[in-house]
C-alpha cells in the first residue's frame, strides 16, 4: 500500500529539500517521489540530505508539468498549511487516511506539495479532489516542505505499514514480573522490616499497608529487581540482628550473593 | 498545555539540528527547549534553520549535566527508534498522548532526544519513566533528530492545542509526582543505607545503581510514598547508630510522625 503512495513536489526551490524529503519518505516506507520543474536537480546537496535514501533520488521521475506527473494516479491530494478562498474538500490528514482506505487498491494516489515561499498554486489546488491539512500554530504556521512530508509519511505508516508492533522487547527471565505470590512475601518481607524497626506502629497498620502495596504495584516488580530488594532487606535483617558483631560486612556480602544481584 | 512540555536535546552535534528542532516545535506550538552540552550553541547555522523560531533558540536554556536540566520534571520521555536490553516502558506516539492526558495540569514533562548518531544513552534511558517509539521502517529506521521533533510536537498539537478544558481531576499534593530532584534524593538515601547495611560491594555499584534507578522510576512515586519511604530509610538509619540503646521503638516513631506518615 505504501507503494502507491506518490509524493510529488512542484516547483522546489532549495535542493537540500528533495533530500530531506526523500529522507522522510524512506525512514517511513514511503518509495515513490516525483519533481515537477525542480529548480536545482540532481544536486550534490540533495544527495547529502538523503543520507541513505539515495536510491529515492535516483528513482525519482523529473516532470516538466503537472498534467504528465498526475496521468496516473486516481486521487490528487494537495497538502496545505493554508485555505483558499475555493478550497478543495478539507481533510486532516488522519482523515486523509481513512478516505484512502475506502479505495480500492492498487491505485497510484498522489500527494502534491508546492513550492517552498507559497505553497500549490490555485491551479495547481483545482487538480486536487482533497486538500490535506496539517494542523499548525495559527502564530507561526511555517512548516518547512520536508517536515510536512515527514508528517504525511508518517500518517501513511501508521495507517498502512504492517500492523505496528512494537518491537518486542527481549525479556529473559530475571525481566519477568513477579508472581502474586512473590508479591505477597516480598510485601510482607517489606512489612516486618519496618516492623522490626519500629518504623510502624502496631496500631495503626492498615493504611501504611495499602500504600505499601499499592506502591509495590506500581512498580511492575522484576525477578531481579525482587531478588535485589528482598536482598536488601535481608541484609538489614541480619545487621540488626548480628549487630555489634565482627564481620558483618562480609554476612551482607553473602547475603547478597544468596539472592544474585 | 503544550507549554508544559520540555523538549531536551542532550549532546546535539549539528547546530542546524537545534535550528530546525526550534522550528519544528514553533509551527507546533511548543516553546520550551533545553539543551545538556550541545557541542556548538549558539551558532549561526542554528538561527538560520530556526527560521522565525529565533525566539525559541535565544529562551533555550543551556545545562552542563541531566539532572540539573530534568530537575523540575515530574514525567521523563526519552524518545528513540531502538529498544535496549532493558527498556523502559515502551509507548507510541499517540500512546504517550493518552497518558500525558491522565497527569495532573501544570506539571512539567520532559521528551528528552539523544545525540545524533547513537541516541540516548543507557544512563539517558535509566532516567525516563517511559521510552516513545516512533513507528519507522525497520530496513531504515534513521529518523532525522529535527523530524523526530517534529513528529512528537505534532502529536503533542493534536492532543492538547483545542482540547476541551477538561473538569481538572482532584489530585491533592500528596498524590502528586516527586520532581526529579526528589527522587535524586531518594535514590541517594536508598544507596545510602544500602552501603551501610553492607549489602553493596562498593567495588560493583553501577548495576545496582541502574536497577535500583529504574525500579523507582517504574514506581512513579508519589509526594506521601516518598515520605513513607524516606521515614523508612530514616528509622533504618536511626536504629543502626543507635543501636542497643532504649527507646527505640519512640525514636523511629518521631522519625516516622516527621515524616508525616
Amino acid at each position: 500500500m505504501l507503494d502507491q503512495i506518490q509524493i510529488i513536489l512542484s516547483h522546489t526551490t532549495h535542493p537540500g529539500n528533495i533530500g530531506a524529503a526523500a529522507r522522510a519518505m524512506k525512514v517511513m516506507g514511503l518509495s515513490q517521489l516525483k519533481l515537477i520543474n525542480p529548480k536545482f536537480f540532481p544536486s550534490a546537496e540533495a544527495t547529502e540530505r538523503a543520507s541513505k535514501a539515495a536510491d529515492i533520488l535516483s528513482n525519482a521521475k523529473v516532470y516538466t508539468d503537472i498534467n504528465s506527473a498526475l496521468s496516473e494516479c486516481r486521487l490528487v491530494v494537495g497538502a496545505s498549511v493554508r485555505t483558499r478562498s475555493l478550497p478543495s474538500r478539507l481533510v486532516t490528514p488522519r482523515e486523509l487516511t481513512t478516505i484512502i482506505k475506502q479505495k480500492p487498491e492498487n491505485q497510484p494516489i498522489a500527494i502534491l506539495f508546492g513550492t517552498e515561499n507559497s505553497g500549490l498554486t490555485n491551479d495547481e489546488l483545482h487538480l486536487c479532489h482533497y486538500q490535506v491539512y496539517i494542523p499548525t500554530n495559527p502564530e507561526y504556521s511555517s512548516l518547512n516542505l520536508a517536515s510536512a512530508v515527514q508528517l504525511i509519511s508518517y500518517e501513511m505508516r501508521l495507517a498502512f505499514a504492517e500492523m505496528q508492533q512494537l518491537p518486542e522487547a527481549k525479556v529473559n527471565a530475571n525481566e519477568q514480573s513477579i508472581t502474586q505470590q512473590q508479591f505477597d512475601s516480598l510485601q510482607q518481607h517489606f512489612y516486618q522490616i519496618m516492623l522490626e524497626t519500629g518504623y510502624v506502629n502496631p496500631h495503626h497498620v492498615k493504611q501504611l499497608e495499602n500504600r505499601l502495596n499499592r506502591l509495590l504495584s506500581k512498580a511492575q516488580v522484576t525477578q531481579s529487581e525482587n531478588r535485589l530488594l528482598r536482598g536488601f532487606l535481608s541484609a538489614i535483617e541480619k545487621r540488626r540482628r548480628r549487630v555489634s558483631q565482627p564481620q558483618e560486612n562480609e554476612e551482607a556480602m553473602l547475603e547478597r550473593e544468596k539472592y544474585d544481584v
